[in-house]
């Protein structure tokens, strides 16, 4: 037996998110489709994070348990040859067989890609959020400081019934300008439902001028949902990397 | 009356060409059937080119004239509400009543984008072609030579029952390497129907090692369709710009 790890990047637009569900094809439900065909095996993978519907991955990693032979090589090439163009598997490797990749991930860095200027583009409709307004990147900045750290994220978690902790830590969270585009990456050990996205939805508020920078410390401290901003879009928010130790 | 002139992009991902054809829905249809509800006037574009099936524009031109009143930032507002998000109206501008996009256009540029690495990526899929295999740049620039200057380019046209002259003059041939795009550029005072589709097979062919870059001189020589390499795929084409005098 042994334990893989592949490295994926998908388009998620077509997709109900990465995690198998009832209503929609998801990322997940196609891999384990080509897996079985190519193993000859039923097998479940095990992924180091889900995203949700819409959202993108450049590198998502999960892992697959097989009995095969089949040489990593030989099966990176056989899944693209039966995977949809909008999934690529980049890598696939050995690893440990007590390797889980969500457990054992370090870190998670998203990249969020807005949009900024007057026109649309056909061409990156599906991967980034149209915001034709002007933005004060240095107010987001300075708020963006205020997200940073060990804290409690609850004002930007969506709804969990399981009431589970709300302490995240955000390692970096970085707002560049590369015209017409403003790039937010965020890096942390984890994160909340929908996190991502409220913080950026939050941060655009500010940007826009409806909040200044230190309003972002108090909807932190008051744990209240309803005090942030609104859920930015899924289609601009993509997986960028999985860290491990090692 | 009022000749206004359209700058506009598109995902020609969807869409069965530009020209209103009976297979299909097409770039003119929608454009037009957004004029029409917003000006309140039967129209018909005039267009610098038409695009095949598949193919793109950056800035594709086209004008409509109109009786309505309407200032142009609006018109183009308005368009953009209209049509969906695949195609974009860039720019709207009055120009003289005895404009025709086609015939004043001095130049026209394309663009034809290679993924040339050993992994497909999802993100690019819509908008270049994938050739896993090495290209020898420099005997494709070779090759490109024998394909610039003023040239009877019938050899790299799909058939044409009309028999009108295949001379055409490229003014324009660039390939560069733009890790992991390899991108041509080229320009000219017009285009056969699929030439620059065709030149781009027949540089592959030459880039991969199957012809030499002096074989391109004897294939145009011969004026013979069936001598120049195969017709590239329609998705890695751009209508990059469409050049006119003033």
């Amino acid at each position: 037996m042994r334990n893989l790890a592949l490295t994926v990047s998908f388009d998620g637009t077509n997709y109900a998110g990465f995690q198998i569900q009832k209503n929609g094809k998801t990322v997940q439900e196609v891999l384990e489709a080509a897996l079985r065909k190519i193993l000859k095996e039923k097998v479940r993978i095990l992924a180091a994070g889900r995203t949700d519907a819409g959202v993108h991955a450049l590198a998502q990693v999960v892992t697959v348990k097989t009995s095969s032979e089949i040489p990593t090589e030989a099966l990176k090439r056989a899944l693209n040859s039966n995977i949809p163009p909008d999934i690529a598997v980049q890598q696939v490797k050995k690893v440990p067989l007590s390797f889980h990749p969500r457990y054992e991930a370090i870190s998670k860095r998203y990249r969020y890609t807005i949009r900024n200027h007057p026109s649309r583009s056909p061409f990156d409709r599906l991967y980034t959020t149209f915001y034709p307004y002007p933005l004060d990147l240095s107010a987001m900045r300075r708020a963006a400081r205020f997200l940073m750290g060990r804290r409690d994220y609850q004002s930007f978690q969506a709804k969990d019934k399981k009431r589970r902790s709300s302490t995240r830590h955000i390692r970096h969270l970085s707002i560049r300008k590369k015209s017409p585009y403003v790039v937010l990456e965020i890096e942390g050990d984890g994160f909340l439902y929908k996190m991502v996205r409220n913080i950026v939805g939050t941060l655009l508020e500010v940007g826009r001028g409806k909040w200044r920078p230190a309003d972002v410390k108090g909807i932190l401290s008051k744990k209240d949902r309803s005090l942030a901003g609104p859920t930015a879009p899924a289609r601009g928010l993509c997986l960028l990397s999985v860290r491990y130790l090692s």
